[in-house]
């Protein structure tokens, strides 16, 4: 039974006494109810705003050095349809969506558009049952775990300097500078340092007997300080 | 002086406690600080997320019967530039900017850009010191009042049929049906019932001796019944 199901991934999402009939409104495509009177469409113009405001103000706790635009590019695209649709996947919402029986036939459950929006239904239900910072450790947590996938599948196959590239470009601007700090040595035994900039701020320094050697020992300590500044959930500070 | 000033605002505004480095920085026009290290851009990125919710929220409680699609256009509405401008020209927030002299002498002060921007950064001070609730309450007295104001000036001016007319159309739609619901009474002495519908509900009903005599009537119902249900602030549910 549909119920059943729903009540284990409440438990699983630790959602206990959350209020059950928004929750399966926002499990609701609008493929499901032929009278039209129930679907998840509200819910999802709400749970954007929700999440818009929750990564709006990660993105400002945990970039303090990166300007508005740029913060625009990194929540655009964590807020995109194919990154939702993936959270949806790992956490697998299709499973329990309510779909009328010609949606279901068409892979409406594995359907991108459809598993974004009852994300964000879902995030809205989560909302107006607990309020903001429940809303926010749900969000964190979940797009967390996804940055820590990526990251380590990253780090697995490409070098660091690519790897750096790949990441600032997730985050919506790959606008990661280099620059030689120093150089130091006799000719023959010269020692480099280089740093890395990504939105104006030094994120590493590496050294090495070439630039480029330099400029590897520095991406790897970036992309490091990177991800582990970005996907730690940020400490939420006193809200009413 | 500046500080005096500010502060006379934060007494009006009902902010005491407000961290004052943040409220300083939202009043912060990036012409001001030669070095660029002080502006409320970065503030008004996040205030304008703030702002965001909080209508969203405000449009899914008072207008139940509005799809997604009505929202996203209500809100739209409130949240442009212009409105933002308006609302700020209202609370008397030029006085207070922090402006470059190049920008002073240009006009700064008035210039709805920057008004709306400024709004937004405050938003998010209030946001950061006291959190959502404090925010929202700050958003609907001020935005209300506006509401108010511009419904009073439409009621002078204007028959009723023509307020909802505009009304409806200031909330994003003007997408207003009329219908006739009942023909009483013998041929010499009829008594028509009109009932207005705006987002498939039916927010008035009226009787007249011609159709165009219950539709006036109905208009008046629905304009004060809409009015009322728009503008008031909505009781904020239980949020931790």
């Amino acid at each position: 039974m549909k119920q059943d199901k729903y009540r284990e991934k409440i438990h699983e999402w630790e959602l206990e006494g959350i209020d059950e009939t928004l929750f399966e409104t926002a499990l609701m495509h609008p493929s499901y109810d032929n009278s039209k009177k129930r679907s998840n469409q509200r819910l999802e113009f709400l749970g954007d705003a929700v999440l818009g405001l929750i990564l709006a103000e990660h993105l400002f706790e945990k970039f303090p050095h990166c300007n508005e635009g740029e913060m625009t590019r990194m929540r655009a695209n964590l807020a995109q349809e194919s990154t939702l649709a993936q959270v949806a996947t790992e956490i697998g919402l299709g499973s329990i969506l309510f779909l009328g029986k010609g949606e279901e036939k068409d892979g409406g459950r594995t359907r991108p558009s459809t598993l974004a929006d009852a994300l964000e239904a879902v995030i809205a239900s989560i909302y107006l049952s607990f309020g903001l910072e429940k809303a926010t450790k749900f969000v964190l947590k979940y797009f967390g775990a996804l940055e820590d996938r990526l990251a380590a599948a990253e780090r697995e196959i490409m070098d660091y300097k690519t790897a750096l590239q790949e990441y600032a470009q997730s985050l919506g601007s790959g606008n990661v500078h280099y620059r030689i700090l120093a150089e130091n040595g006799p000719p023959h035994q010269r020692v480099f340092s280089a740093g890395v900039y990504y939105c104006s701020r030094l994120w590493g320094e590496g050294t090495g007997r070439s630039k480029k050697e330099a400029e590897k020992a520095a991406a790897e300590v970036a992309y490091k300080a990177m991800v582990n500044h970005f996907h730690n959930p940020s400490k939420h500070h006193g809200k009413a």
